[in-house]
């Protein structure tokens, strides 16, 4: 097996388990699978690990929704700080929200993917889904897709740039900006929303799901029509739009980093934002207080996701992990992404987890492996103790 | 096969295949199995079809709750048209509604199933079954079956009445005079809300389901009592209640055509009926403006539905159907009936539906046909485009 | 067959199937196997059955969570009098409670499950689960662990403390009291919230479930960590905690009668507690008016539950049993217990019924022999009308 289905890097004394837990997962992925686990534990790194050929802990691989936990980090420190209100409507930040009835839809009800604004009637070009601010002019105006309050559904590829409108009106700055400044340079993670050029080389492009027959069968009866919800919330009302798993594979986007999808970074990226927000990292406080992490992971939204189309759980623009996956505790928070990244905070453990894949894995969304991961992961971390 | 299991009717060109659905959905079912399907892309029709032996285009036959579509396409004119406010709570219009905890009810809350007003302790008989303006006297003073606002679930027999009671408080006129002036004369649909006497030998009765061993043995297994919400709900909480499937049979039902299950149509009337609402038909204007026909549709209650027992999806007085059938547009609205009938509308394509059948299918409520009918018409009228 | 695997007790006229009943839900079990089964019907009693080696109708047995119907009896009969308001604000009556987010939660909230504050950070010692106050205080400064009104979840330990701090503060009395002295001791129910000394021979021990390999298998399958919510709601986050299933086994527990867990024991007491609240009993009048009896059955909180990550349905302090039984009338309440007792009183057919039994069934919660019961106790009850 010369191909690189081997597992590169090292973990901490204890963690011996999590490497062979990552040795099983990988085995049987094509000869050119691309994968990377990374774990902080009271905010050092116990597990590093990678797998592929030309690849290390540095490669740099599209996280897309993940990149919704940096963004929301941003959103956190500035509620924490008393600049954003979660109680404050989302029009008294941003004013011309305030049309086709969702003048009182609140930044709480927002981050809890309630607002019912997933897309844009006629979807979005490229040039827009590349750039939050060019979204938001269109969704302002939008009519939102259910009553708000009536249901809650997943904002794929805009909820990134509604927190992000909010995050501009408020304070002069993006929230791309804020996340360079406050999260990203401070520490020197490596998940960026805006890759500066000279990171490029270390980057390797999305690859797409290979389905088996079976899989592919299973897609399409559970397809769904470009103008249902999940069809608008996919930017599949749009004739021409492309695809999902080609974002990452355009410069447009990952220059910009839209704070929905367009982040890229490496699992060491995704745990170290993690670790940030919960641990005392290099001498650094948490940048989250106790009650501002618990108040974001708290549930806000649980039950049937009107996008999603099946059963999901939300804090407060991070999901509700330990819903999926409970050997977590209740304050987890994190999110995943379309091709199976994973990046999350256990603030009961003291758990940071970053997890990365270059090819979307079948079904798309939180890769399937990340429960075994993550079982293991927290069963050294308590062994550890 | 002399006894009626042919396809009858046209299509347009482009639509053989859904003529080719049809006869594939029929064969199997009974000599004397009856069913109609018409289409309108953009208020023309494509599709005309039906199937049995003495039946035409013109046979009348019970639709059960896709009554309620005409119904509520009144009560969305009147809301257009600012008679009536959604946000206005039903004791403005009807103040004996304001006992027993329904006080702050809101016509919206009524129109999205919320009330929990779903039928009377003691249970209605046949006479006021027929006539909307007796359930509604009985449904003032009832406590709801659950606390309003903690669920939803399916006022399966009264929602009619209840809308009804309101729209004739505001207006001084009947929804059934309203629906006949404003909507089924001027369009010469043949759907109606109390059947003219002149119409009656169109008109077939209903047949009962005729369930396999298998299929009987789910129905015990699911068998609900007669107190339940369910029992309540259909009427089975009097003990000579008539049983649902028969209502239809008594010319005193079809005579008042009550606004939950009392019309009598054809699937040319259910089409037509959702082409003159949002498609310009013979030069009239489509009924309901963009955003009536959005804010109808726009989901106000989804997940577990506490009668039916079951998820299920409600806009205002509508179904929202994209739930059940995703190749729809979110904003697809309409209502399907017990016997298996179903009309909708989806306004992101100008697709108006509708398809009524003789005999209960298997399990009541939409028949199951209607999926592959759907999908079939909705690829032929994307063809055509 | 010596081991007492055989019915004892006697049924009245038209009741044979229910002992039939019973005789065959025992079969199978363990030689020493103790369960009980008592029916009342308009106050009288009809069933009174039991099953085990040295057991009589007159063994205590610890009924679990079935103590929640008996602690909210005496919530309704507070509500009924107007002692304590559903719709005020918990935080009027206990202001320690009106922190962290809690202030708005009002009784009627906290009665159905939705205030979120299902445990404590630390988790309880056995003292303090034995002693409601003690709770209660631990409760009052804690962060609910979801966004009130966001979601629901089952109080498994503590709804007690929760609504016992409510009363005591309302009333200067502990719940204890009243419902010994307002529905204990007026009936002579051998169902106590506080088991006195001179009792305690009749007393047996709670013995642990006994799962199959394959049952074994789907618990190790359905484990949730310490910390998660379903973890926290059962004590678990405390490292030392005792488990649920031994509560009732410390005298300290059963002499201090804690509200959501801690009560003992019989069929016969669980049913003449529901026939009480229902019921005409030896000419006293039922203890709940109808109109006080349908609020507190009304569904409050029905989909999914965050705490038993599964569906259920609660009205106030009760579960709303015909959801999950509907043979039962829309208007039934009770609650069950973790090792298979069931108390509930169904107004519509006049029935109050108590079950009990000594080792935990698999799955823990309702045990599954309640179906079959409740079918032929309904059964059997509308033959004998």
């Amino acid at each position: 097996m010369p191909n690189g289905n081997t597992v590169q890097g090292t973990v901490a004394d204890g963690y011996e388990s999590v490497r062979e837990q990552f040795a099983a997962v990988i085995t049987g992925e094509e000869p050119d699978h691309v994968a990377q686990l990374a774990v902080q534990v009271d905010g050092e790194r116990v597990v590093d690990l990678w797998t592929g050929p030309g690849t290390s802990g540095d490669t740099l691989i599209g996280v897309f929704s993940a990149t919704k936990g940096a963004a929301h980090l941003v959103v956190a420190l500035l509620v924490q700080e008393g600049v954003l209100d979660l109680d404050e409507r989302v029009a008294h930040y941003w004013p011309d929200f305030a049309v086709q009835g969702k003048q009182d839809i609140t930044l709480r009800d927002l981050l809890a993917h309630r607002a019912g604004v997933i897309g844009a009637d006629g979807g979005f070009t490229l040039d827009e889904l590349a750039d939050d601010r060019l979204v938001a002019e269109r969704l302002a105006p939008q009519r939102p897709y259910w009553r708000p309050g009536a249901a809650f559904g997943y904002h794929a590829l805009v909820i990134g740039a509604l927190t992000g409108e909010v995050v501009r009106r408020a304070t002069g700055r993006t929230l791309q900006e804020l996340y360079e400044e406050r999260v990203r340079a401070p520490y020197a993670l490596d998940l960026h929303l805006g890759l500066p050029e000279e990171h490029e080389p270390r980057f390797v492009t999305t690859l797409p799901m290979l389905p088996t027959a079976e899989q592919f069968a299973e897609m399409r009866a559970a397809a769904t029509g470009s103008h249902s919800l999940p069809g608008i919330a996919l930017n599949r009302n749009r004739p021409d739009s492309e695809e999902l798993q080609h974002l990452p594979n355009h410069r447009a986007v990952r220059a910009k980093g839209p704070a929905s999808v367009g982040g890229i970074g490496s699992a060491r990226g995704l745990a170290g934002l993690y670790a940030a927000a919960i641990s005392r990292v290099d001498g650094r406080a948490p940048l989250l207080k106790h009650d501002t992490a618990a108040e974001f992971a708290q549930i806000h939204s649980i039950g049937y996701d009107v996008v999603l189309r099946r059963h999901s759980a939300f804090g407060l623009g991070f999901v509700a992990l330990a819903d999926t996956y409970p050997a977590l505790g209740a304050g987890a928070f994190g999110h995943s992404g379309a091709a199976g990244a994973l990046g999350f905070a256990d603030p009961g453990t003291g758990l940071a987890y970053g997890y990365t894949r270059r090819r979307f894995a079948y079904p798309a969304g939180t890769a399937p492996e990340n429960a075994a991961l993550i079982r293991a992961v927290h069963a050294a971390a308590r062994a550890a103790r």
